[in-house]
């Protein structure tokens, strides 16, 4: 049986990597040619280039968006020469940006009214796992597309959960992996900084932190870069602030306050303040620095 | 070679297991009468007991002290039966109590002066680490001191860490594991809530977030807890608030500000009026749930 043919839409630094593991795996890849710069070993490799995103929905079975926010996929999948205007009866449409939950349930509907399954699929562990294929991927929607989609996503993740089949819960459950991940930073940040200005050495206040109960991914990856003073990119300051935006705005939406997440997504605006805002988001450590006028020395 | 005698002064839900230890690796233990309720285990194996900490310190080569506050070390330190009037030149205080590090210091330059040596080492882990005697040891203190103290902390713990050689860089690193650690509980409480609000299952949430950039010992522990509603006290709100508390007190000496951790230490406060400052620090979910007006369902 051959494979479904997949258009995928948004090639940054997530997606290029991403759309490589689907096209090693052996599916048809289809590719738009605004989507800059088309990464040669696609193009090598045999992706068919179309003129627009509509093009790509009528030459797929499957079609894959990843870009930034909740405006971009709205215009990817509903501009004139959008997505949903080249979609018939059967085909799967499956968001892997992290976007608004409550915008995801609208999106899907449309797409529903045209005969055709929604997945909302968020990824978390950045570049380094897009590169690998070891993404955590969380889906929302119904569990026969999921079974469609699963071979697909197998390509590129590793943890892949069907966390409702609502539209939305794949989208909630990224802003709840992205509070733990913004606060614990900010968490990590604080501590060492903390420490640092005490007089204390960060590095085996780290160590020791590594043997216990503070122990977590964040602090053995990103804690170490701050200690390292590695600012390389690998996530976005901007991309940061826009997930935590996405649960202080559900959270008005629903009614509810969380005091915590807010706290991390306002000290984020403080990157801007230094011009890191396209910085890695471990750069609120230089903003906790310049109010502390110390730095962490390591 | 016989083993130092030890006196352990804080026979709480920590202390009893410590002081258990290394009486069982054959440490000679004193103890004090009017620390309740004595142990009968301790008794049994030949603890001493002893009518005061003064005596306790006559009459042991290493004195341990395992109690709340940084007011507790000092009475227990300084008072007229306090331990520095039973001291002579040559023995070892070690306080393993979470108390403030600039206290540690003066604590500390008091206990040299009577020509004994002290050592901050808190510890993390709580009551199933003190039990397993598998506790994250920090110290701060002479490198000489430590390896003096280092088999007895053997009996307690295996990430053992001297810190610096400066009084009080135990207790740094300490109140650093503790902003990690409250305001992980409160990232992971206020991401279940969220995801349980928005109307996913915070189980699947939870399970999909452990595979990815969000996994730590307390999203493992705590948040699992906090699915069952199981509120069971393994470490009390009112020591989290304190421990945070420490942080905020020492950032005001030290000029310096830390929001993530000063928003985390806020919240304990509604605990207590929600009548659980006595309970698990996970209780910190029932505020956030009374402010949603919505319970964690799982």
């Amino acid at each position: 049986m051959s494979k479904p043919a997949i258009g995928f839409i948004g090639l940054g630094i997530m997606g290029r990597p991403m759309a490589g593991h689907m096209q090693a795996a052996g599916y048809p890849l289809t590719v738009v040619n605004f989507d800059p710069p088309l990464p040669e070993n696609l193009l090598q490799a045999g992706a068919v280039v179309c003129q627009s995103n509509r093009e790509v929905a009528e030459k797929s079975d499957i079609i894959i968006i990843m870009v930034p926010d909740t405006p971009d996929v709205e215009k990817v999948l509903f501009n004139e020469d959008g997505v949903a205007n080249g979609l018939s009866a059967g085909k799967l449409v499956i968001d892997m940006s992290s976007i608004s939950p409550n915008a995801t349930v609208e999106f899907a509907q449309k797409i529903n009214a045209l005969g055709c399954d929604y997945l909302d699929a968020p990824v978390s562990g950045g570049e380094p796992k897009a590169i690998s294929g070891e993404l955590t991927i969380m889906v929302g929607g119904p569990e026969a597309a999921f079974e469609r989609a699963l071979p697909v996503f197998e390509t590129m993740g590793t943890t892949i959960t069907l966390i409702g089949e609502r539209n939305g819960d794949g989208q909630v459950c990224k802003v709840a992996n992205q509070i733990i991940v913004g606060c614990s930073v900010q968490a990590a940040a604080e501590a060492l900084l903390f420490a640092s200005k005490a007089g204390a050495d960060p590095r085996k206040v780290h160590e020791a932190l590594m043997g216990g109960a503070a122990r977590s991914v964040i602090l053995e990856n990103h804690a170490r870069r701050m200690l390292d003073r590695n600012f390389e990119q690998t996530f976005r300051v901007e991309l940061q602030r826009k997930d935590l935006g996405l649960a202080v705005e559900a959270c008005r939406e629903m009614g509810m306050v969380l005091p915590n997440a807010t706290t991390a997504w306002q000290l984020l605006n403080a990157c801007e303040a230094n011009g890191d805002l396209n910085a890695d988001a471990i750069s609120v450590l230089k903003v906790l620095e310049r109010m502390a006028n110390h730095t962490l020395e390591a």
